[in-house]
């Protein structure tokens, strides 16, 4: 049973010591030293180059090293073999961590109060309470469902929207096209933690931004491709979006004369909200292909005709 | 019954709406339109000017209209009637979220990216996970528990210290002068949460600051008194601690010549980190004066001889 590592942007010498120790008495291969392709059982693969995994004759399994599975979907010659996500607690927990701290940041109006100890300015601001603030979360899968949580703790007025129906305790769920006007419409903070799939490509865009209420801000920890970037920045130069914290971006790295970097109003990260801990996700890997090679179903499995 | 409102800095404005639809049936006065001073039962004090309390001739009880009552101990002629404090969900809420939002700061290197922002640069940084992450909160009153309680949401290794042994679900808690050094030698980032008495004044100082390992980064939420000023810019300027967050200052409004201003690795707030919200505050007052009325024990007492 051989594996390949298939990832342009992760480092083999990290993942291998801990695949070798969780996954033990398996031939690991690293992309682009395959060997004999025919010999390849599973691949591991975050954004791997089109066109690779179809040229596996004998791959059974394939594994996501990331979150989103939009990278592996987007090659055209995507073999039809079960797709496994990333489910791992550190990616849910570094997500949490980032998204917390965001919504913190412009509820605590953190940025004014930077600028006035630039001025050297001693003034208290109205400060709104978490439970008077309405925060909603856009995506309530794994890493929606525990930002959630933790919002809740710090008792902020939590809503969230999914594409199917969800119940979380103590959040208020909408649901679907139809949910999403009312959804936004009670936004004043919004957090997007939404797979990539046709359907919410561009959610972002200026119709769904005008529907927030003026003032409000925006937090995109999932993919670029979420966010009509001209028309966030527009939102943002006439006042009605009033701050973004992007970790994510339509290209990526962000160009040097994006105008995101200079932007008042705009907290740039370089793609670090969440990431895959190797030590954490070998173990996922590992207890995957334990089930897989027993015969039990695989779990986390991605269902391609929804895109996640 | 007659109350007065006895604060230079609070907004009788603000105040009076709520404590006369809260404690109805009461002639309440705002300093220093107090009229017979005979006939005043009930004080309302934060920071009161010196003396006046001690005028009072028929007081029955002081409540503190701020969590601290350091500044009504430091009135030398002070009655000796009974000092409630201020017990408030709007100031432990308020608290818990600048706490979180500074603690968070820190730990997800916010200000490197932001430098970086700056630069135009797209760099990941090596990042540990909040369980990774060892948090010490100073003071395990009210607001240090619900501080503690939020962050071991966010999974940090917490550890808690206070003057006497307590038992907090999941938190490693020291105590007393024998376990300040263990305490301090585990911690990374330090949040002060204590109350302002003379055991606790002055206790961020050099040995302290000494005690905490290299790179470790303060917050202070408690009253400037607690920090030696000259001592954390020292150690600031060592790079041994490598960032400081700070609501409050020996001397406020913080001098405009002041170095903590213009310092890189200080995030100045003008003492917002939690404010006393009238509405629900004048409940706590109201329950109290109803108590007190029946004959009943008052809560939240204040223990002059602990100072708090």
């Amino acid at each position: 049973m051989t594996i390949l590592f298939l990832s342009p942007s992760d480092d083999p010498a990290e993942w291998l010591p801990e695949l070798t120790r969780q996954i033990p008495g398996r031939e690991i291969r690293v992309w682009p030293d395959a060997g004999d392709l025919s010999e390849i059982d599973y691949a591991l693969a975050w954004r791997p180059p089109a066109g690779v995994l179809g040229r596996l004759p004998n791959l059974k399994v394939i594994f996501s090293l990331g979150a989103g599975v939009d990278g592996v979907l987007s090659d055209p010659d995507l073999p039809d073999k079960p797709l496994v996500r990333m489910v791992e607690p550190g990616l849910t927990e570094g997500m949490t961590e980032y998204v917390v701290l965001q919504v913190l940041h412009w509820h605590r109006q953190a940025e004014a109060y930077r600028a006035q100890q630039e001025r050297r300015e001693w003034r208290q601001l109205d400060q709104k309470l978490a439970r008077e603030r309405r925060v909603g979360v856009l995506g309530l899968g794994v890493l929606g469902a525990d930002a959630a949580r933790v919002l809740k703790e710090l008792r902020f007025d939590v809503a969230g929207w999914s594409r199917s129906p969800k119940d979380l305790p103590g959040v208020t769920c909408f649901h679907g096209a139809a949910g999403l006007p009312e959804f936004l419409a009670r936004t004043e903070i919004l957090v997007c933690l939404l797979p990539l799939t046709p359907e919410t490509a561009g959610i972002l865009n200026w119709e769904t931004l005008a529907a927030l209420p003026r003032g409000a801000c925006i937090i995109n920890a999932a993919r670029g491709g979420h966010v009509d970037e001209s028309d966030l920045l527009a939102e943002l130069d006439s006042g009605h979006i009033a701050g973004a914290s992007l970790d994510v971006f339509a290209e990526e790295p962000l160009a040097p004369d994006h105008p995101f970097w200079s932007h008042p109003r705009v907290l740039v990260t370089p793609h670090v909200a969440a990431v895959t801990h190797a030590r954490t996700a070998a173990g996922h890997i590992a207890e995957q292909i334990r089930r897989f090679e027993a015969g039990l179903p695989l779990e986390d499995l991605v269902d391609r005709t929804r895109g996640y």
